[in-house]
């Protein structure tokens, strides 16, 4: 991967030559001392500059009154002093050419008013020199390879590793430094942190971006609280993706924020998590739920353990917890498929009443014979039917056989099965989130368009005409004005018919009397039509109406929704759902970015809940999912194109013929 | 509670007088001489009587070669020996008048053929004896306030508390001792601990209710991998509520074991694990899916923290995390009411940046001033606004503030807010878990009646009858044997009318285009006679046909499914679904111990995940959900009524109507 420029920006924050301290105290225990008092004790190897205009010397290092006394060029200078004086903080470091500034005051966007206009000016201050700002608000960074260690926080006190494969960027600090305990707990190899705080200038996409191009990281972890600029998220997660990192973020905010004000069906069941899944889809992010879910992944990750496939063994030494772990794993999509029978035959001798089918007991006997557990998982290993081994030793570490010699055998295992993902007492759902990334091609996001005027209001004979054009399939409709019309659009077309009032300001047509189906004669439309337009102007005698649409009575199928939107964080997205009330009541719909490839399209259709009904249940013929797929594919490419004029599509229902004979939407909605 | 008698049997186990040890060894690391030893080291205060006939002294203590030997009553025999020599010394320690032995000898129904028959005797000779018997192939138990450590596992070696409110009962030894470590680690205060191994004689459910008898026990916590006598679980678990203790049990095989081999929709859509949780429901049993909720289950019931309801606050010294726990209690049922207004304001005032809507963010500056959690936590808990108090500290431990500190100011607002569950670190499902209980009133289940005849096969019509005569009310149906029956009985009846396939052996008769809807003259009902008749015949034909059921055309409403069957394990059990696509695909059932009450019929139609249907959505009226619950409860009497004489019985579809319009069944089959 040729990523890296010459010197990436980030190089003026992970590996410093000059640091400047502005706000420096003589207290290595106050704010404005920690970060020269961890400096210094942690060995950074470059020059130190505090600076303070009351000090001459500061924890033993000569003090400067301003940032342009400093005698050589700054890289960076980190900023710890009050709010009402870090614009001019700023200026100077501006005026010095420092390439990165840190900014740990608070008191700007957070506190609202002035504080926002602030920070603001921090931001196009920042833009119009080039340099890089991180904060403000925020915790800082540490680079640990360099022993950069930029932080008021409590991290370093908990430990400050070599380096290694993992980089975590975090939104909240307070967070960052929870996960850092927990990832050394873990004895993750962190190398670098970030917390970005208010984000004025740098953002997580920034974050994400550097550790892309930083060759030390292989594994980039992320918590999110949420995302200003769709589409820088999008193209860092798109390098993350060429340059083969591996990403786990851990997204809060999945609970509902409160009912959604958009209207139409599309936008109305997005909810936006449901649209940070679909991005994390799509370049492979793992989405983790839970900080131990965050952990599992990322270990498995730098260790690549992601399964190649959910074909999962079980191995314990307790029935109970083998049953509890099998239960986990199936519930999150593993299958577990039985060891061969001769396999089978040759445990059953070594321990006759072992379980060998799967999942596996080596039972209590591996207390009296510990290589027990190695030669049972040796047999199920070799033979090359699993994706990945779930282990769980029970009372590994409590029981008689030494830690060490516990860790010596599992290290055995490893070296005798590098390939072969084995977790011990792993969480399922986590090695669940890993299997199914890179599988789906996907599709190149053309830039976002801006310029072309949005379209005018569309009925639904025009809103079909569009989609038709853009090889959408949709049913032929002619508008009728009167009741004869009506009779010899019917003619024309061919019975059956149906009715539909023609009015863009009507969506939910049949709950106002707006629709008749299975019309079969000229008296039968004639009569409907009086009916629809007298229901209609009793319910909503203040719409405008443009008449009555006639279009053939489309028989069978299976009716599904699907619509387009332009999200205003992430652009272009299709969705698809079940008719009826699955969509209505179920929310059972499923989202993609646009455009999307065919198999995006296919594995959006496959993960809805009621997929099933496609295939065809109760003797019904399975409908074609292929044609449906392909629809997607043509959806997407036509929100995409026509992404700056218009908002969102809704075809509802489009009808799924059975296998072979495509589908047809009834009814389009282009707003 | 007047519920234990004069000496309960479980005496025996938990507070012998004298333990005779059968297989006793010198050596106090053999299995045969590890109890012997654990009881010598811990201080068991009765006496013991090491039975070996190649010892004089064991262990220094006097040896008999046969337990009729000992100069004394014994109240507890421990068997060790091989599974061969069992028979005669249980037959040793019958004549020997012994109340209780534990066998923990292996080789029995684990290991089939001669194994299964020799425990068959254990079992037989234990009922005959009147004595009880725990095992064979299990780790025995501890009885911890007596000092009764009668297991060859690691149990007492990771150490032994002195009892408490706790105890225990696993079928699994080695998830037992697991479970059992893992307490110990959480501080709880463990009482008793049984593994029950192959339950020859004594089961889970007989431990569950000695648990119930006995004065210590507060929480009852179990380990389960299935249930051979459903009536004896169902009894254990009524004494549990009746007695008022709290019960946790984590029970695995939630997964699919294999298709089922029930052909009706009531018993394919049953899912044994489904009925456990119907079990579990009824009798106000916490289950747990993980250790983890198992274990924080069993601690917040033994303090009696289960919420009263579902509104809980968040309170976090990070918003991160206060988010993430947001999720996860809605995700979980919980909702989060905000902090009433003049309480965010008294908050705002103390910490500007501050969040106080709900989640709470407390922020860093609890690092500089540590009581502030306190008093955030005092201000929102004092507003008796919430059920529940969901706490997180992040760094708690790892800062600079020391545990003991952190504790003592956890304890300070635990005796300010005494009946507030506050809930740290603490998983919202297992919390959610606890609030449900006990809310719905039950109805007696009577003794399970066996004797009466089975009822000879059904009809529609006749299952119609029967049903109509419970008080459920069925469409009158007549049937016809000819095109011109069909024709009167349709004028009689009155039109439009539907025509179906009257056969005990068609199940889904529209696959067979058994079925004629909307038939509205003569001529049609005629014409579709004939349809439907010569159709089935082409389809089926060799299935006996009883002709065809006339019956009127209900239009309107909601389709359900509803149906009871008599459980082999659990006995009558009624069952409600959506119908159509909704059970077809998503299995969106819920199921019901019968008899039911009205408040269980109505949860039961409320736990569908899309109850909301029901309401009425577009625009249609809300269903006489109501007039649902009647007649499930009525179903529940029906089935529990025939228990003896029927299987199951399906009514599908069932009409729900309007609200106030009541619920009629169009089809029958009870079998």
């Amino acid at each position: 991967m040729a990523l890296s420029g010459p010197v990436p920006e980030s190089d003026a924050f992970f590996n410093p030559g000059a640091i400047a301290l502005i706000g420096a105290s003589v207290s290595p225990t106050r704010i404005g001392g920690r970060t020269l008092a961890s400096l210094l004790k942690h060995g950074f190897s470059g020059r130190l500059y505090p600076i303070n205009p009351s000090h001459d010397v500061i924890q033993g290092l000569q003090a400067y009154a301003r940032i342009e006394d400093v005698p050589e060029p700054v890289d960076l200078a980190i900023i710890a002093i009050p709010a009402a004086e870090v614009l001019d903080a700023l200026h100077a470091c501006i005026a010095k050419d420092v390439r990165a500034v840190v900014i740990y005051s608070s008191g700007f966007a957070e506190a609202g008013g002035e504080g926002a206009t602030m920070q603001a000016a921090i931001r196009s201050l920042a833009r119009k020199a080039g340099i890089r700002v991180l904060g403000p608000n925020c915790l800082g960074f540490m680079s640990l390879p360099s022993r950069t260690i930029c932080t008021f926080g409590q991290a370093p006190n908990i430990g400050l590793p070599a380096g290694g494969g993992v980089s975590i960027v975090s939104q909240s600090g307070a967070f960052g430094t929870y996960a850092y305990a927990a990832g050394l707990f873990r004895r993750m190899p962190i190398s670098r942190w970030i917390t970005t705080g208010n984000e004025a200038d740098v953002d997580f996409s920034d974050c994400v971006d550097w550790f892309v191009r930083d060759p030390e990281t292989k594994v980039i972890m992320g918590y999110m609280e949420g995302c200003r600029d769709g589409s820088r998220l999008i193209r860092a997660l798109e390098n993350a993706r060429q340059a083969a990192k591996q990403v786990v973020i851990l997204k809060v905010g999945r609970s509902p924020a409160g009912a959604s004000a958009a209207e139409s069906h599309t936008a109305a069941l997005a909810g936006d998590d449901q649209i940070y899944d679909s991005v994390f889809r799509r370049y492979g992010v793992c989405r983790a739920t839970s900080l131990e879910e965050f952990f599992d992944t990322g270990y498995a990750l730098l260790h690549g353990l992601a399964p190649n496939g959910r074909r999962a063994a079980v191995i314990t030494a307790s029935g109970g917890a083998g049953v509890l772990i099998a239960d986990e794993a199936s519930a999150h999509g593993f299958s577990l498929p039985p060891v061969p029978d001769n396999v089978q035959r040759d445990l059953k001798k070594r321990v006759p009443f072992a379980g060998v089918r799967n999942p596996i007991d080596v039972t209590a006997q591996v207390g009296n014979d510990p290589q027990l557990f190695s030669q049972f998982f040796s047999a199920v290993a070799e033979t090359g039917h699993y994706d990945a081994i779930f282990c769980f030793q029970g009372l590994s570490g409590l029981n008689r056989e030494p830690a060490e010699r516990l860790l010596r055998r599992w290290t055995e295992l490893r070296g005798k099965f590098p390939n072969l993902p084995i977790f011990i007492s792993a969480m399922a759902r986590a090695v669940a989130a890993m299997c199914d990334r890179h599988k789906t091609e996907i599709v190149p996001r053309p830039a976002p368009i801006s310029g072309p005027a949005p379209w005018p209001k569309l009925n639904e004979v025009e809103a079909a005409e569009r989609l038709s054009d853009a090889g959408i399939p949709m049913a032929p409709g002619v508008i009728a004005e009167s009741a004869e019309e009506a009779v010899a659009a019917a003619g024309k077309i061919g019975f059956p018919v149906v009715l539909k009032i023609l009015s863009a300001d009507i969506q939910h047509k049949s709950d106002v009397g707006g629709v008749a189906v299975g019309l079969t004669s000229d008296e039968t439309v004639r009569r409907a039509y009086d009916n629809v337009m007298s229901s209609v102007k009793r319910n909503l005698p203040r719409v405008a109406v443009d008449g009555v649409l006639v279009a053939p009575m489309v028989a069978g199928g299976i009716e599904v929704i699907v619509g387009a939107r332009i999200d205003p964080l992430f652009g272009p997205m299709v969705m698809v759902g079940l008719g009826g009330t699955m969509v209505e009541v179920l929310k059972d719909v499923s989202f993609c970015l646009a455009p999307l490839s065919l198999s995006e399209a296919r594995s959006a259709v496959n993960r809805l809940r009621g997929a099933r009904i496609l295939d065809g249940v109760r003797g019904n013929p399975a409908a074609d999912k292929e044609a449906l797929a392909e629809m997607l594919v043509r959806l997407g490419d036509f929100a995409a194109k026509h992404a700056g004029s218009i908002e969102s599509v809704e075809i509802n229902p489009l009808i799924v013929k059975p296998e072979g004979e495509g589908v047809i939407g009834l009814d389009a909605l282009i707003s």
